[in-house]
């Protein structure tokens, strides 16, 4: 799906100048990015570009979109409202105004998300029914994802909780730790990032099972893949392997996907991996199956509520490794987030198809 | 170097019978070995095989060579001594009697080790000096430690002292981790270990700059190598790389090799990952550049003193892992020392050069 989706409006630029029907195109960048980055978007296309990090809430990490909290003073938020009528496209989403943003910012046929999995929250505030063309960060966050997922298989295969309770009380006792090579991981989710992941075991000589909705033949040609099952053969997979790595969006179909049969059927002492969504796995049965052993651990990036609440006794299990859905994020994700929206800022300018453009069925 | 270090004498058999001169080779399996992989020993060539574990150590963990300390009660000890006599092959060194082996096991020609470096302990008990001609498990390793290397430059890459420190204080707080793809790793030793390294390293996009004794050329084909510098250039790769991993043998060449001046001139936050001896490195000056922060982290599977004694403050340091020895050890190790101890059985009973001999000059 290209950026018509829109169908062919006078707004959205065909002209190569940057210079749609009304003016040249106005990008609003949305959320903190850094100076030299926006230099490169305002070279790009010759579009005019607001940037107001004074308005903007103030990142807590490099990289962070959603940043502190903020209230701006009603001369700020004036001066924003200025910057939101005038915005035919956005980097990034505005999330002081997600609920009217279709009010404020009656000009925009575009935003470029910055994360990948932006379907539950275009259902929860309304956007996806909203004429506006959403394009996501799908593949900015591969490599740091398949690198977290790598690093949670290796440090159970060295039985990492094991050297940090052993290093703590000071004491070098020698173990036998586990080769990863040799091992199976299924990944349910062949997008960018369950493709990078494969690509990453199976370069560590980790056989690979795959599956993903639209598979349709028992193998296909997927750097890294070594089988590809079938949506509907998910339970073969899950008998076979030693690890599970939820790589999928979070749709219908894939929410409870995980639930205490599935992680049954699993080897006992197998791995879970999730760096999709809390909801895909039920998370009481998750709990159930770390406490008693049958599941060897777990690595979660995701929680079913975020942020886990400090009740939770997921933080509390040994076989656990909680990390607070910072998995995606890399010190390279902004300059890489600038090549996507360059790169699809001239699409839209010369009225191409833009890359990544969501699509408001399948939810990804 | 073959087996023909020995000369050709007349009880190294050649024959493909395994019967030498004095009749078949006696092999006594001096370390717990798994029955299964015993009987293998014994379907290979011919060979008499002695293994009765009740005489050895106890083993404390999957393929522990060392095992528990033991005292053999006389009678036992008379028993494992009538064993030494009979000898002709050792498989692993027989830790109860290091010093005392050649009056005690005087037709032993040949030992398997089931560790690779043993430079040190050949010299330190004299068996460097006597004819025995000794096998390494050289290779054996190398796939968990180049895993554990992984781990380590992963581990850091995702902030994991900040993962397990928020986890057990029940913290949730986003953070920007760094991506190790893009980042370069230095290796120094380019035996079967640092090769294997080097692969997993650049399978994952990590820029590979390597160094060994023998390096002759600016570049040479190993594979996963990027550059290949001379040993003498080790200055110019210490500038460069984000992350120094030992992969050498302790020798008089590499003791100390890493030492105050050597830390200072790697970048600030580069990673040192040492799995070769703690004897490599300057300790007390590596301690220092961890606790300044010059280097962002040290992950060490090996220590000056091991035991690593319980004062040391290397296991406090929040940008320390310690790894107490183990990173080698795998739930496959057995089964690949009894591969190549079959192989060169096999090779010792035809006549023919073994594999991995011990250069008693080079100490490796």
């Amino acid at each position: 799906m290209g950026a018509t989706r829109r169908g062919s409006d006078g707004v959205a630029g065909r002209d190569a100048s940057g210079r749609g029907a009304a003016g040249p195109v106005t990008v609003l960048i949305a959320s903190y990015l850094e100076r030299e980055h926006v230099a490169r978007i305002s070279r790009t296309s010759g579009a005019r570009v607001i940037y107001d990090p004074d308005l903007l809430p103030r990142p807590r990490y490099i990289a962070d979109h959603t940043g502190l909290p903020l209230d701006r003073p009603p001369a700020a938020e004036r001066r924003w409202r200025g910057y939101l009528a005038e915005a035919d496209v956005m980097f990034d989403f505005d999330y002081t105004h997600l609920h009217d943003l279709v009010q404020l910012a009656p000009r925009v046929r575009w935003i470029q998300a910055t994360s990948a999995g932006i379907g539950q929250m275009l259902l929860r505030t309304g956007l996806i029914r909203t004429p506006i063309v959403f394009t996501t960060a799908s593949g900015i966050h591969a490599t740091p994802l398949a690198e977290f997922v790598l690093f949670a298989l290796l440090a159970f295969a060295k039985d990492f909780p094991r050297l940090v309770r052993d290093q703590a009380a000071h004491r070098w006792v020698r173990y036998c730790g586990r080769e990863l090579r040799g091992t199976s991981a299924g990944i349910i989710g062949l997008g960018q990032v369950g493709r990078a992941v494969a690509r990453a075991c199976h370069a560590l000589g980790v056989r690979v099972i795959g599956t993903r909705r639209t598979a349709t033949g028992p193998r296909a040609a997927i750097e890294g893949v070594d089988v590809l099952v079938r949506s509907g053969e998910l339970s073969t997979m899950l008998r076979e392997v030693d690890a599970l790595v939820l790589a999928c969006p979070l749709t219908p179909q894939t929410q409870g996907l995980i639930g205490d049969a599935e992680l049954r059927s699993m080897k006992r002492g197998a791995i879970l991996v999730n760096i999709a969504r809390g909801a895909v796995v039920d998370e009481p049965a998750l709990i159930a199956a770390l406490r008693d052993g049958h599941l060897g651990g777990a690595a979660l990036d995701v929680a079913a509520t975020e942020p886990l609440p400090a009740d939770s006794p997921l933080w509390d299990l040994p076989n656990v490794l909680i990390s607070p859905h910072s998995a995606s994020t890399a010190d390279t994700e902004n300059a890489k987030l600038t090549d996507l929206f360059c790169e699809n800022l001239g699409r839209y300018v010369r009225g191409e198809a833009l890359l990544n453009v969501f699509d408001c069925e399948r939810l990804y």
